[in-house]
């Protein structure tokens, strides 16, 4: 397992199987394609291996993979990496696949966010729920405000000096910004639907006791409008128990938690339903030929979102991208118990 | 688990899912028919749990099933079987299933070769390849002399008292019966092939020590005919480098080893293919609607014989078979992180 360079080189590296995210179903992928005779290369968004289960609940046991009584997500994905050492595939972390183009020759040119490119003869997706993106304000006129107005992240505290900014949400990441906006900002308004918070008893405790001593306001309401003549943010209007009150701000910064997107894969010109990419059942490959999809991404009919479905649809895409790989060979069929030469690779890489 | 008590109740026992098979696949059946809230039960023809990966590799090393990096067939099905305890699936084993019926209510009954009967919403077929028979002599004049002149087993040796016995095969059996049968028939002849042998060294040197203390003969050639007029047995025709020899003989053994069958399952009424069930690959199910097939046993276009992929087919097969079991329930959408529920099965299994 390598963790490749981030500077992008010159020219595009070169791969059969450029695999596209580094949850349990990217990693066994990469062994899989090992085991068929395929180079592969890993890309994930998120800075570390392990996808969704690994950012959604990392200690929680897991029950259903097969032969595996009990583990951890942490435990599935550390058993997965060492599974996949023999192959060694790069991994590059940190690094969102924004386009893919078909070439000429029939291969795939893949380019990321941070300007890496990659050429290969076939692509998986295994993207898990895709991206996890800021849930967005559900008004018609946020969007033209937003990045000016409207906020979904916070990038330089200073933005905010002197302005007033309300805050929207209830978790740990609204009250951890209203309490640092205090500091900086002319006046910071926390909004929340109810009088009762998801998020750590301490960052609760704290803004309380901020609101007390006068630092912030908390007001208990949902956004209904935003008032904005001009493009100039002037108020926002919200929806309380007793009617509606208006409170002027400069700025909304909303914090409404991740919700999970397809992102740029929706523009790669794949059909897509509900979120998922469709796949035909006998090769997982979606409709552009050449690009396969496996685990929680892909769908067709009774499509079950299982960690154990995914490991078997990336193991029947890999066979079809292999024919993609070597167009001129017969595929090899592999069994299950394996020959001599995938034995030392195991050894060796545990020596 | 519990091995059942193989005395036949006099009423057909009632399951959700009669799984048909006791290797890999069964056993993980068992475990995710539990989690998804059906009872199930095992049948299997093998006296022992584990099906053909412990008959035939039981101490190989496996790679590839996801997230172990390495481990024998017997450790896999230790796994199984500790991972479906929580459930407590009954194992009848040593109990081949012959035939199965739709009653009037939708529900199957089956009955095995001693006499048990199931009743159950839905059956699950992880029989692997089937079973394993005897290789069959590939001459038409043959069927008709079976059990009286031509045998694929030895049922006592005193019928074969004071008789000419032509053996034909190459490997421990042929070679251990010819050596047996020497002290009690008239005469034994052992034909096989080829002067080399798929058997043990030892029995290879008992073998050839008896042909040359006269004891029995050895020839090398291949079986071309049977003469049988009036249907008795009187000489075969072996076919030799040189030409045709003709040996007299009453009896002929044949044991050409083993191959896998479908066996009774052939006569279900389910579309068969090449050996396989043909199943649709959205769940697993068969021609015939309650009745499913997974692992090796199942057939669809681009089908791979790896454990992994009989999982994942089991999985969804389970999910339809639930529709059978209660059809008036919305069906369960269980998440690969379960509930506390299962997580005390799980817990109170291993106390």
């Amino acid at each position: 397992m390598t963790t490749a360079s981030n500077t992008p080189p010159a020219s595009p590296v070169s791969t059969d199987v450029l695999i596209i995210g580094a949850g349990p179903v990217g990693l066994f992928a990469a062994f899989e394609a090992g085991v068929i005779g395929l180079s592969s290369l890993i890309v994930d968004n998120i800075e570390r291996v392990g996808g969704q289960c690994i950012e959604l609940y990392p200690d929680k046991p897991i029950y259903d993979i097969p032969a595996i009584p009990s583990c951890t997500a942490r435990e599935l994905v550390d058993r997965l990496l060492e599974q996949c050492r023999p192959f060694a595939p790069p991994l590059h972390l940190g690094h969102r696949v924004e386009t893919v183009e078909r070439l000429d020759s029939g291969r795939w040119l893949a380019r990321t966010d941070k300007g890496l490119t990659f050429d290969a003869a076939a692509i998986l997706i295994a993207a898990g729920n895709g991206s996890f993106v800021p849930q967005r304000l559900q008004l018609d006129e946020a969007a033209a405000l937003e990045d000016h107005h409207v906020h979904y992240s916070v990038r330089n505290l200073d933005d905010f000096a002197g302005k007033k900014v309300v805050v929207a949400g209830g978790g740990d990441s609204a009250l951890d910004w209203s309490l640092a906006l205090r500091t900086v900002a002319g006046r910071v308004t926390l909004v929340h639907r109810r009088n009762g918070f998801s998020a750590t008893d301490s960052s609760v405790a704290n803004m309380r006791r901020a609101v007390e001593a006068g630092e912030m306001d908390f007001a208990v309401g949902t956004i209904a409008s935003l008032n904005a003549p001009g493009g100039q943010l002037e108020s926002i209007d919200i929806r309380q128990a007793e009617g509606t009150a208006q409170l002027a701000t400069d700025h909304l910064l909303v914090l409404f938690g991740l919700v999970a997107d397809l992102g740029p894969i929706a523009q790669w010109g794949i059909e897509v339903q509900g979120g998922r990419i469709t796949v035909d059942t006998s090769n997982y490959e979606s409709s552009r030929p050449g690009i396969f999809a496996a685990g929680d991404i892909a769908g067709y009919p009774n499509k079950q979102k299982l960690i154990l479905s995914g490991f078997h649809e990336a193991s029947l895409a890999l066979r079809k991208a292999y024919s993609y790989a070597f167009p001129d060979k017969k595929r090899v069929h592999i069994h299950s118990s394996y020959d001599a030469k995938l034995a030392e690779r195991v050894a060796a890489s545990h020596a």
